[in-house]
């Protein structure tokens, strides 16, 4: 059907009209118009509700909390002309001054660098479509050089909930798994029958494990350029179960090379601009796996840094 | 006895005895030295066991999740010379060019700021005593311009653990309290009794409310120079409940004006470098005593940047 | 005739009509093209020769150098979201270590800021008509996050050429040129003739002195957001002249409130896109007009940042 | 005799009596103290006068103007743990938005990067006797972690004095100077013959010409780590001359591995602390060489970024 009327259509609408499977168009303000309403920041967030965190906190068993988060650091492999560095020092102290009569001594230090490297969230005002965002925010009328004027990633809330491990490197029986492998609805079901998983719900953290941690410091080129993750087909299969949040070992976190015919980072398009679903890329879940512990209360506060696209993150997982 | 011994001894070891109460000086490698030996960069965290973790997600009762970072931007007070701003773009769109077939675009953001801005964590190498920092680290030795070799927040481990209250307004029955107020054993005591806390344990974070959040915007100057705080007296008997951090609504956390003989940030120096015991700044504990959530889940995973002092914090609350 | 042919053309072809004033739009590849050839990157300062250095010199007659450089802190007023700090420390000299056997200390910076605050150079790259730039680049084409491609900063040659003030506040018979007060052929005319300058020559580098650097620091507001300044009609008339540069003692070198019907910023348009001519902000000029230093050798090295759209300036003068 | 003396005073005496060789050390407030009286801040530029800056003027023959400066970019070899980097972003035009009715668009720079790279100018500040700095300033006193209270770079004044160029390569016949060459009085005063330079003057600035910049790019590690360049009696022999500045085309200016028993970047030290001569690395005196334009007005004019301790520079030679 989609092809078919893509033919009739001019190339805009047909575009339009992809976006479009699933809603009808002309009763949304927007292609990416919020079903939350039109003063909506957070998306799928909106389902992480008292009652949802609740239920996640009783899948706590052991007490074992696992951070997330991977070192971010100047050698952190990075996208495109991203740089990172930090510098420490001691103010007022020159020559080894110290303060006062208990001598105190002390260190301070800066950041300068791009937040998307290393362990990040992608806020909702990172990636859209032809300048428009999320909720139909336009460019034009939301980006600022001092911050984002809406979707910033400040208006995220607390995130505590369901979170669910999709082990597709055991899915895939293999250490890593290859770069360009596509994980769409019958990998993710696949990967939850051998889990013993029995359904992705509403408000959950899905994150997917693939092993390419284990690229970090050996092959960054590799590592940066692509890695597997998930396809169009299953980036619309979980918005239509309407999870929070998805995230991924890798740094790109969907599939690269792109799957035939898809737009650049389309699925980042997919989650972000059309559902409101925000990304977590280098998600470290190597010890989770060991573990074997597939469903954990999910915790995560980014930063509230105001105006932010995105933000150096480190959620804690909890067993 | 303490003063007796200052009056009798030369200042240097005056110094080194006061900061020794309690404590075994001759059995210690150093003053810093770790309980946790040699090797040890997270000091009381160690006590946020799996145990511990578990009994604390039992005190979640409704799933409620707070978020207790606030904002940070160009307009946070700041401490001395610290500056912080962040800077949106959006790479190789120059003329609204968009990126492949489904025409993505996007935006990117840098951060150039000073760590210790707004809702942060203090890490063990924050704050040293002469140059030497917590177990028996000097700053010659692990403070490099690129980051900490030791005691570097990356080190954090995952923060799970029970966290508790102090409602200081509510003790002082006040909004907002004094500044220069110190909080200390008869004023920990006196809060929990209000509030029917019953103890305070090993690998507690301890958070205290004081209502001076309320000053931010309106009286920025005075936010950042001064507010009410624990005391010596109070950071000692906190570090003998074994807590595995503390933290406050307020800029500097501790008492300024500084008790009557203290040091500058003397109790910096008690908590971080004698003991082991983080520090959060700027928790926004506002909804949590308008709920009156005295006791919750604690969690907080710290941007990993490695060799970093501080980081910018947003922990969760969960009750 | 502007007019009439403006009402009967389509708005698009009118602005190119408008632009293409005094120029055969049909025999150059774009508006912007330079009559310097396909690969200029550096317009006018074509014509600094060495017979135009040479003759510059001569104008040196008592070997007085002046600084035409402002300070730049974090204080200096800044268009927009520009902010800037420098950060100064002593890289592995904490605790007051030095270095070998003759105990070496030393210091270091760092600057984090926007380049467009104080005296700066702005680069043909700064500014372009609907994201076409000088000679027929195109900002897709040539700007990358990490740099420009072309028209970069590093590109400016070594400017040592006649230099020429016009002292507009004498013009005007006042300390401070009104904000508003657009500079046009007949102000500059007649500031030639009060002050005994023959020519305007091509090569020359043009100063306008307004007196308006009396504002910093005493009313920043106005200082950064109005000035005194060249109008449209003054632009294309030096353009003619085909001097080499032009500059002022205001932050936004053209007049502000812009002309009536003028575009924003329209004469930097005219300037850097149309006719490769560079600009100069905030020359302090006061010594040389005390001095009446009307010609002088005018030498400038902007700093040679790779890729660079402006840079922080501080021109030598000598008479 | 110095040995001989330093064998006979403890450590401390016998570097102090080092340093202090020519000066009567005990008619001095430090040994650092100017000459200059004791608010002098820009040492031996003081010595480029309107008669030094005239009488340079007369080198120009021909008006050929040469840069000075080498590129600076990310890439840039840099010492330590320094780093560099720019971005350019179009703010508020995001989505290809201009502005107003003649559709401005703009390009702007943010610099994130330390400024002892590349082309740069050594600050009085810059170097020290275990904290002591130029003209008796102590690191406590003057050094702020937002700028040098003293001897920041906006200090300089305007430069325009007569350059000297010693060709080390031609004089060692030799395309590229070995590491670990010392140019001491000999090697100065042979180069001199060699070329018919008659003599150093006061108020001079001295360059040094060894061919290192061929490394840059083929071997960077050689480049930054080693590299001819003056030693100690030089040092003595150049400030003994009151020359204003001294450079090289090398990133270290003085020769590394540092002579037998140098202190560590000791002839910084005597130059920058001791002598208040300026210092320039990195310069780019190919084309003087290949024009055996021995002598030259050489200009500068740093930008005067306040508390600066060093600054990127261009100077301009022009003979």
């Amino acid at each position: 059907m989609r092809v078919n009327s893509a033919a009739r259509l001019s190339p805009v609408c047909a575009m339009v009209f992809v976006f479009a499977v699933g809603v009808h168009a002309q009763q949304k303000p927007c292609v990416t118009a919020s079903k939350f309403g039109p003063n909506d920041q957070i998306g799928n967030l909106n389902y992480v509700t008292p009652a949802k965190t609740l239920a996640a906190s009783k899948l706590i068993t052991k007490g074992k909390a696992y951070r997330l988060g991977i070192e971010t650091n100047k050698n952190t492999p990075a996208y495109g002309t991203r740089t990172f560095s930090i510098t420490v020092l001691q103010p007022g102290q020159a020559g080894g001054a110290s303060l006062g009569p208990t001598k105190t001594t002390y260190n301070d230090d800066i950041i300068a660098g791009w937040v998307g490297i290393g362990s990040q969230i992608d806020g909702l005002g990172h990636a859209g479509i032809d300048n428009l965002y999320f909720n139909c925010n336009k460019a034009a009328d939301f980006t600022m050089p001092d911050g984002l004027k809406k979707l910033g990633i400040e208006n995220v809330p607390a995130v505590a909930t369901r979170g669910v491990l999709l082990d597709m490197a055991g899915y895939f029986n293999t250490d890593v798994v290859k770069e360009g492998t596509a994980f769409n609805r019958a990998e993710i079901e696949g990967a939850m029958k051998r889990q013993g998983i029995q359904s992705l719900e509403k408000g959950d953290v899905v994150l997917f494990y693939t092993g390419w941690q284990r690229l970090l410091g050996k092959d960054n080129k590799r590592f940066i350029s692509v890695n597997p993750g998930l396809g169009r087909e299953g980036a619309r299969y979980l918005a239509s179960l309407e999870v929070a949040m998805v995230g991924a070992d890798t740094a790109n976190f969907e599939v690269i090379p792109f799957e035939n015919g898809a737009g650049i980072y389309e699925v980042h398009q997919i989650l972000l601009a059309l559902n409101g679903i925000h990304i977590l890329e280098n998600m470290n879940t190597e010890e989770l796996v060991k573990d074997q512990a597939w469903e954990f209360l999910f915790t995560l506060g980014p930063a509230r840094i105001t105006g932010g696209v995105q933000a150096f993150v480190n959620p804690i997982a909890i067993k």
